[in-house]
Order: structure tokens, then C-alpha cells, then sequence
């Protein structure tokens, strides 16, 4: 954990570390702090609702960060599957080098606590939904019409998720590269608008 | 929780129940017997390793019984895409009626457990490999080559368990009707070797 961070970012990057390895329900309060360098007076201090608060930002902040990847990693290939297959590439190499933690908190955790933290839920699926939206809006952006677009951000959203288990599950990027290499083959050949 | 069957298999059916609801972690020993209406006396009787040891059994008795899934699912289907596509919506439809559920305790369990359970990951890769080796077999049986059959294998997968991830979490069958029919797409294009 980087020391230099204030306390409370610390907290927050703590939190979503431990649900990548272990999910929700087996982390406690005192490893959020360990792993934080943190007092655990800090944790009431600024999450006064503990764990759950605590989850919830960490939860907010991970899923602002990986949505800012989909143009920083897509932009620079003129086709899109190219890009793709390099997204998924890249997320291959990061699992690995990792030691397979679950590269996606938000995934880890949404299956786990749907029944048992509605609140916990429903932010996962404003994190989810606002994913899909604005992914939608870059492919609309790349050419593809509106629905298809939608279409093809929800199949690479489930394929990413579903790799990252099986990746995280068989300690092997098969499941990366296989799907990353079929979307890339899938979305090189969809019809562009006219202009783009 | 059918009274009729016999107390251990009550016990194991109940774990696999609350594992699709709340994942590992959160699940008690009180819980589980709770749900299966038995004694706690009788968990200890028959897994005297107590919650681990009946998560072990729970994640195998279901893992058989979800790739015995496959031919019945997909057999009635001359257009391997088409099986797929019935497959997906099958899926969706049994998932809403479960109240949103996470349909593969395997996969709901796998990713929270992967590197605090190392037992039960070990037992999660088995299962999902026996799953791929299988579904390859069948789709070599469907007259697809063994290299194709392993990657649309691994690529259905992966598409199935982060659907049901992202149905589970925004409460919508969306994620499943749009990845079976992306990938019954795929499939009914897929060459097929001669005499199949």
C-alpha cells in the first residue's frame, strides 16, 4: 500500500485490494486497516458507517477507473478489433502478473452480495449500467449504430467478466486470449456508418 | 428444501442453494442446516470437516449435473447455433424465475475463493476443466475440429458465467439473450468437418 496516500484513499484502495483476492464477506474491518497502514479509528473516522461505506466507495472509485481505460486502450488501433484483442491481451498479462486476483472488484463482489447488500447491489449496477452506457457511446463514436454498439458492449462485458473467473479459477489466460481473439474477429467485420 | 430426500443430500443441496445466493463467506453452519432442516448434530456426521467439506461436495454435485446440461440442452438442435441461442434464453428464463440468483454456484464461488480457500479453488478448476474437456468432446461430436471446439467451448463459457454475473447484478436477462444470439451468430457460421 502506497504510503504516501492520505489516509482515507488508503482505506478505499485497501478495501477494493481485498474484494479482488477474497470478496466481501471475508474481509474484515482489521484487515481493511492492516492493509491500509491505518489506525482503526481512522476507518469510523471517515467511513462512520465501516465496512459497507467503505465498500461502496471503494466500489465508485475502481469502476470510474476502468470505464477511463476503454478510449486510453481502444484509441490507438485504427481497426476495432485490433483493439479489442489488445484489451483483452493486456488484461491477460496484468492477471497473471497479479498472481490472478480478480483484475474487476466490482465483478468479484456484484454476484456475491446481490442478495445479502441491496445497497451494495444497486450501486454495483449504477457502476454497470454507466459502464455499458458510456461504452456504448465510444463504439457509437468508432462507427457502429446504436444498437449495435450496445449489443457489443454487453457481449464483451460479459466475456470479460466470465474470462476473469475462469482466468482466476484455472490460474491460466486461455480464457483471455480466446475471447479477445473471437470479439476481435466478431467486430473487425461489423458494418461501420457512412462518414466514420 | 424437499423433506423427502435423504438428510445428507438435503444438507449438500442446501450449500449449493446458499452459495448461489450469498457466496461462501457469508454462509454459516447454522444457516446451512437451517435450510436443510436438519440438526446440526447431522452436518458433523456426515462432513466432519464441517462447511468446507460440504461446499467441496456441493460444488461437485452440481458441476455434474450442469454438463450433463449440454446434450439435452443442444441435442434437439441440427444448427449448433440455434441449441445456443435455446440454450441462453433457457438460462435467462430459469434465472428470473430464481429470483435472480446466480444460476453456477461454481462460478459464484470460484473468483470469492480462489486465494483463501485453495482446496475448493483446487476442486472449482477441476470441475470447469472437466466442463471444457466435455463440452469440447461434444462439439467434436457436432463435427467441429478439436482446436475450434476447445475455443468456442472456452469462449461460451466465459460468455455464460459473466452473463449470468451481469443479469444477477442490473436484475435484467439482457446480458443472456444478447451473448446467446451474438454467439449463435458465430457458431451457425462455424465450418464443420466433412461427413457430419
Amino acid at each position: 500500500m502506497t504510503e504516501s496516500l492520505p489516509t482515507r484513499d488508503r482505506l478505499v484502495a485497501a478495501m477494493a485490494d481485498l474484494m479482488r483476492f477474497q470478496g466481501y464477506g471475508a474481509t474484515s474491518v482489521k484487515q481493511i486497516v492492516d492493509h491500509a497502514s491505518a489506525p482503526v479509528g481512522s476507518l469510523y473516522h471517515f467511513f462512520p458507517q465501516g465496512k459497507r461505506q467503505i465498500a461502496a466507495d471503494a466500489l465508485r472509485s475502481t469502476g470510474a477507473a476502468y470505464i477511463a481505460l476503454v478510449p486510453v486502450l481502444l484509441d490507438p488501433h485504427d481497426d476495432l478489433g485490433d483493439g479489442i484483442r489488445a484489451f483483452f491481451d493486456a488484461a491477460a498479462e496484468d492477471m497473471e502478473r497479479a498472481g490472478w486476483a480478480n483484475m474487476c472488484p466490482v465483478g468479484t463482489v456484484a454476484a456475491e452480495i446481490a442478495d445479502t447488500e441491496p445497497e451494495l447491489r444497486e450501486i454495483a449496477a449504477g457502476i454497470v449500467s454507466s459502464w455499458i452506457d458510456q461504452s456504448t457511446a465510444y463504439f457509437v463514436g468508432r462507427g457502429l449504430d446504436p444498437d449495435l454498439a450496445r449489443r457489443v458492449t454487453v457481449m464483451a462485458l460479459a466475456a470479460l467478466e466470465g474470462a476473469f473467473l475462469l482466468a482466476r479459477t484455472l490460474r491460466s489466460t486461455e480464457s483471455l486470449h480466446v475471447t479477445g481473439e473471437t470479439l476481435a474477429g466478431l467486430v473487425s467485420h461489423l458494418p461501420l456508418t457512412a462518414g466514420t
